[in-house]
């Protein structure tokens, strides 16, 4: 590449969430001359990229799963495997520290990837001004300069949205992040929000002993999800003892006494809950507050949304936004990392649409949720003519043998043409098993082409391919 | 159908093994009417439908690594979850009787489906006569009875290969069927052949205590395997303890004293080991010995595996041979799960051929080996150009999250069309990450296909992604 005059240079990269870092990344081997600029810092006042997703997302929140399942399993499990333990205790401080070293380690590989690839790292506050130049705002209160791209791409990513009423004090009433940190188990959790990440945190905190109540405004559970498998989740959910309350609008949530009392009115009139802690897991807001200068005159939307065209630009020539930034797609890390690719490839010139419509959909609680494609009642309510196969997990030696044998795969297919129009499963390792059904999708497949590949016995990935075969009134075991 | 004279069945299934339910049921959907002879008995005398993978292979394998995984993991793994607990115990008949549990759950699941089905379950001993006809002999010792069909489907399976020098008493030199079954954890355990069998009884025993040798004939580990992952499996399992002694063909085992001694020779010379118990996993054979009566005329080869053509036809008309029995491809279920799918339609007179080069193999040892298409050994000695793409399961968050990070995945591809050679995985869950695998192969995907589908984050499925990426020098995290 050829330098370009007064421009240091060609992309600066503000965010490094999965967004900004896979987009900073492929832009530096396309050879790119890339800087990335983050103002993420874990505890101790360390740089630490990796966004949301790695500090206090989906990544800290499987961490910690992972050692609440351990110890449900040592208090509730271990009997039918012949097992005994005794004394069985927790330390969330090591388990918080367990999730942070692994926080550590992946962010330290994202910096290694940086290194190798020569993008220069920012450990800055970073603000669009105009004609794509840069206010950088370093962390240890150095004085700020300004530095110039070709292209600017915005990946700043989202925060925890406020809820009127319940006002974040980070001791008492947390936010989601904040949720992932706790020195503690509190003995009675309130978290308002049941949609995918107030069921994440409530199957953590319950697992490790919390008595645990979620609070949904809507009247319908997962409403994006197939209904058949939010019902299943929710009779699930019920079962390992989260108490949910649907139809529950918050009114108030107010500290005092080392207690919360949350006020939230129902069809039956207003209640009253006095907890331990209250999680506020309510959504999720594009972080475009102070993203950009006024002289910059960045577009956003009604709800601060940066505006974009479909291949991510946003209404300034060289400046593009991606990830949760923007509403081209739902809030999860893979859309904003196949964004980041793409905006780089197009930046050097190649052109590599994404497929949105076959974006897997996960929810990392356990039973996992996981499905790409449209729905039942979404097809239903277009007059699709479809067809259905549904194979229980308890019917594959796998989830026997594991004893996880709850949960389903379900797959829709156009009645006539056979092709996959919906794969939906909630089970143990939904989430790895939506990787065949996706790339089944993506290359058009019948549910008999599904149905004719060999899968291997006995694993979960049975229940797929049984589901297939149910759709052809076969059999499968 | 029309009732055929003379001839009570359409079909009659010899074997109640995968590959003999399998074909039993998919008869019995396409309209054949049907007769299945299985004579396994539990140790209740029961009948237990299923064959040994279900009985005493497999699925009750995987059901003991479970517990073994969770005895292991208490008295290893908690400390950096924070997790502490005193007084671990393994009850081992407790952890025998969960294992019992579920293959009576999946066998009574066979017998259901049977029942669904309208299909005539024999509980006897069956010999194949001339003319399309059985002899049954009752397990009751009620009087034989003979009983004739248009076709015959043999089934039967195999059984461990007896080892000249190391008579199995059941006691102390015991199958691998009986290693399912032991009572207590053996202080010192030695096991001839380090193959999938060995390997896989090696993971549990050792698991839960067992001070355990492997005695493998070949110098080559694994030597179907990938050799990379062959050479990264050695590692893992012995740095989980396991002692593999390579080149080592066992001359004799003898019992004495409550303690088997067994002579064995490397290129260093003769030694002797003593031990607790000896498992003799050195393979298995077909079950061919007393299936035919001479007058059958039924044709095999210098093996005893039955002899047929690439329709599982035997040399006597209507006789057909699916499974382990065949040399058509490895021994395992869903090998005889296919053919036994495939000899039914044929016989209903359709014709759905078996693609034998997309067979999935898996070792469900853990970390777990799946592999699908050809090894690098094999096409490097056919000089076909290739390229190789690799990624290692500890870039996932997925496997950080986890706490299993051992392993990688790795991608073959041509040099030239980018066709999807061979796939190969080493990791906990490969055998559920080689679907994907297997279906990419089956559409004839290149590299690019899959570097360019959408991957959830964060999975174990990335590293197949990442391996993809890798290939196309691209990167991914």
């Amino acid at each position: 590449m050829q330098k370009k005059q007064m421009q240091p240079f060609d992309v600066i990269v503000i965010g490094a969430g999965p967004a900004g870092y896979s987009s900073a990344i492929r832009c530096a081997q396309l050879g790119l001359k890339t800087a990335c600029i983050d103002n993420w810092h874990n505890e101790k006042g360390r740089s630490s990229l990796g966004g949301t997703y790695l500090n206090a997302g989906c990544v800290a929140s499987l961490a910690l799963l992972e050692s609440a399942k351990i110890y449900h399993s040592l208090n509730h499990n271990l009997k039918q495997h012949g097992i005994q333990a005794d004394a069985v205790t927790a330390d969330i401080t090591l388990m918080m520290q367990r999730k942070n070293n692994i926080i550590e380690t992946l962010s330290r590989q994202i910096a290694d990837l940086f290194a190798q690839h020569k993008i220069t790292c920012i450990q800055a506050k970073a603000k669009l001004l105009n004609e794509r130049r840069v206010e950088i705002t370093p962390a240890d209160r150095s004085p700020s300069s300004i530095i110039g791209a070709k292209h600017i791409i915005l990946a700043t990513g989202s925060s925890p949205v406020d809820l009127p009423g319940a006002q974040i004090d980070n001791a008492f009433i947390i936010d989601s992040g904040m949720a992932l940190n706790l020195d503690a188990v509190p003995k009675r959790l309130a978290i308002i929000g049941a949609g995918v990440i107030g069921l994440e945190l409530a199957g953590i905190w319950s697992r490790l002993g919390a008595e645990t109540i979620l609070l949904e405004a809507q009247e319908t559970f997962l409403s994006m999800t197939d209904q058949q498998i939010a019902r299943e989740a929710y009779r699930i959910y019920t079962e390992q003892g989260l108490e949910l309350r649907l139809g529950a609008r918050v009114i108030s949530a107010k500290k005092g006494n080392k207690k919360v009392t949350v006020e939230y009115q129902d069809s039956e009139g207003t209640h009253a809950l006095r907890v331990d802690k209250l999680i506020v897991a309510s959504g999720r807001k594009p972080n475009t507050e102070n993203l950009a200068a006024a002289e910059a005159d960045l577009l956003l939307d009604e709800n601060g949304y940066v505006y974009v065209d479909e291949n991510c630009r946003s209404n300034l020539p060289g400046v593009y936004a991606i990830g949760d930034l923007t509403l081209l797609g739902p809030m999860i890390a893979h859309k904003g990392i196949e964004e980041g690719l793409f905006v780089a490839e197009q930046i050097a010139g190649l052109h590599n649409p994404i497929n949105y419509d076959l974006l897997p959909s996960v929810v990392f609680t356990e039973p996992e949720i996981a499905w790409v494609g449209q729905t039942e009642q979404a097809l239903r309510a277009m007059g699709e003519p479809i067809k259905i196969g549904i194979y229980p997990l308890k019917a594959t030696a796998r989830a026997q043998a594991l004893g996880q044998t709850e949960g389903m795969v379900k797959i829709i297919a156009h009645a006539e043409t056979d092709a996959l129009l919906g794969i939906h499963i909630i089970g143990t390792q939904a989430s790895e098993m939506i990787a065949e059904a996706v790339l089944a999708m993506e290359f058009s497949a019948s549910s008999e082409d599904l149905a004719r590949t060999i899968h291997a016995h006995p694993t979960l990935a049975k229940a797929l391919h049984g589901a297939a075969l149910a759709l052809k009134t076969r059999f499968s075991t």
